[in-house]
């Protein structure tokens, strides 16, 4: 495979609620970085090596976050870096990447998140070089369907079998998903381009001028996109194309992948100690059991509590019970 | 009365170990202040307002601590004010205090806490009042017993009948006592110089000395009293003279005393939110219940937590259940 044809698009977007005060509307998740790695969007650019290379790389970001992105991804051209205007959902943000990562030419393009985590980025890699032969091949979405470690109700699935889209399920759905060998939507598509735009074209065309616009070679002027993003609709990829799309190929993986959805999630990368609290920086325990713990500013002691995330920055100070995490919303409507 | 016969002597020791990190070493809890209240031993001293005048009035305190309650009570006179070299317990401290307030004459001295709550201070001074005439009259040390709320295991214990005094008991035993009509022992002395002189002689020779030392207006020479300190036995005054004396009368007081010993106090001192929260300073409260939250730093935010102390200043971030705060020690240990 020849890296030349083949482009990726980092979706690079996020609010910063669910792991605040970690990240916050200025550092949402991408920029998280715990227990000295590197941020997640930094993470997401470096387990591409080798399959693409760096002017070959687009973000699509939120316009606020352009210059930070830039400085986290010093490889990248900073034109192939571009902020949205305003919030318009996935739905939007594929296609602008599609018309950005275009430029001329019919090139595969692949879209990944820039706040997941891959456990096994060997076998990430291998994964996506089959989807890219694969969308090579045929004119197809290809998806990467995750292999579930659990029935867990807050990720979409695709059925192996019929390659049709679901949505989050509940608890009893997601088990009956599970055992019929579906597999976790992770948000990952590839395709020509030509293929996503004429996925557009055929059940978004509100969407379609955005995959033609642009070019990493021809910057996009921003108060055209503002004024092209005005009138989209808010609407994710999944909703506006890949649930109506019948050119959908799924491929399997099984590469340690999570979305690192909550602060739970610490709980499964970072090590413990004898009493089952993870900690980063300066934290006291005596006595407290299961609790996450990440001191950013004073030292945090914690006594005889159970099961508490306990973060605090030089800004803000969360206590949240472990349980409570999806919540989180609820802390920044007052 | 004459208030020129009647001199008060304030013991103001403490480690601030049991309000960390609202009190340290540094700033132990006699200078607490919370909720815009002032401090303790401010209190301590402004409820003998009637009693004494600011000239009898006496702190003995650490040798680290002088600046600081000089500033804290500027109407006191520098050198009424004096410094412990090393700990020695409430025996040394009160012979040092018979000391300092003596100056010549057979004056009363009455000891107080430096740390103590008193609801109703205008019956506090009836009480008192009643005391020193008490001790005026008679050779013994009079002790205010408190009228118990509830079977305490954190006070000692008087007989009001044999003006016995009883160590904290265990639960049981504290039933017990409240049954038969103990009162709490509140470290509250009151007698002639030469009654507590003459106590020292007969049960602790060891500190005899330092009951003749000194004098308000006759400064002790610090490295002198270094010396004797050295040589001095580490024993409180219930220890050395009160379980021994007997020369004890009790007068009962009914004024809404409490040592204030541990952060659980502030469920009894100040207002809760409609799910029973105290807050000072920046707190957002969601579905949290029963917590004490006292926010000196960033801003705190509880998230489904439930009757924990969370207590942040620029230094330190406490996060302790309710339940555990007798064991506060067990932070400094390590």
């Amino acid at each position: 495979m020849s890296t030349s044809t083949f482009k990726a698009v980092i979706l690079a977007g996020g609010s910063g609620e669910r792991f605040w005060p970690l990240s916050t509307p200025e550092r949402p998740k991408q920029f998280l970085r715990v227990f000295g790695g590197a941020s997640l969007i930094r993470q997401a650019v470096s387990r591409l090596d080798g399959l693409v290379s760096p002017r070959d790389v687009f973000v699509v970001t939120t316009k606020s976050l352009v210059a930070a992105t830039r400085k986290e991804l010093p490889e990248v051209p900073k034109g192939n870096i571009v902020g949205e205007p305003m919030r318009r959902d996935t739905g939007a943000a594929v296609a602008l990447g599609v018309g950005l990562a275009t430029g001329g030419g019919d090139p595969v393009v692949g879209f990944f998140s820039s706040d997941q985590m891959v456990a096994k980025p060997k076998e990430f890699r291998k994964v996506v070089k089959k989807a890219v032969a694969l969308a090579r091949r045929r004119d197809a979405i290809v998806t990467i369907g995750i292999k579930p470690d659990y029935p867990a109700t807050c990720f979409g699935y695709i059925s192996l079998k019929t390659r049709a889209f679901v949505e989050k399920p509940d608890a009893e759905k997601a088990k009956k998903y599970v055992k019929a060998g579906y597999l976790w939507n992770a948000g990952m598509f590839i395709a020509r381009a030509s293929v996503f735009r004429g996925a557009f074209a055929a059940h978004a065309p509100a969407l379609e001028c955005l995959a033609n616009i642009g070019g990493g070679a021809r910057p996009i002027a921003p108060a055209k996109l503002a004024r092209v993003y005005a009138a989209l609709p808010k609407i994710s990829f999944d909703y506006a194309v890949m649930e109506k799309a019948k050119n959908v190929e799924v491929v399997p993986g099984d590469f340690g992948w999570d979305d690192v959805g909550s602060f739970a999630a610490f709980d499964k990368y970072f090590p413990h100690d004898s009493r089952g609290n993870v900690r980063e920086g300066p934290c006291t325990v005596v006595e407290a059991e299961g609790n996450i713990c990440v001191a950013r500013s004073a030292r945090i002691s914690l006594l005889g509590v159970k099961n508490l995330v306990v973060v605090t920055t030089p800004d803000a100070v969360l206590v949240a019970d472990k349980s409570r995490l999806t919540d989180m919303k609820k802390l920044f409507k007052r």
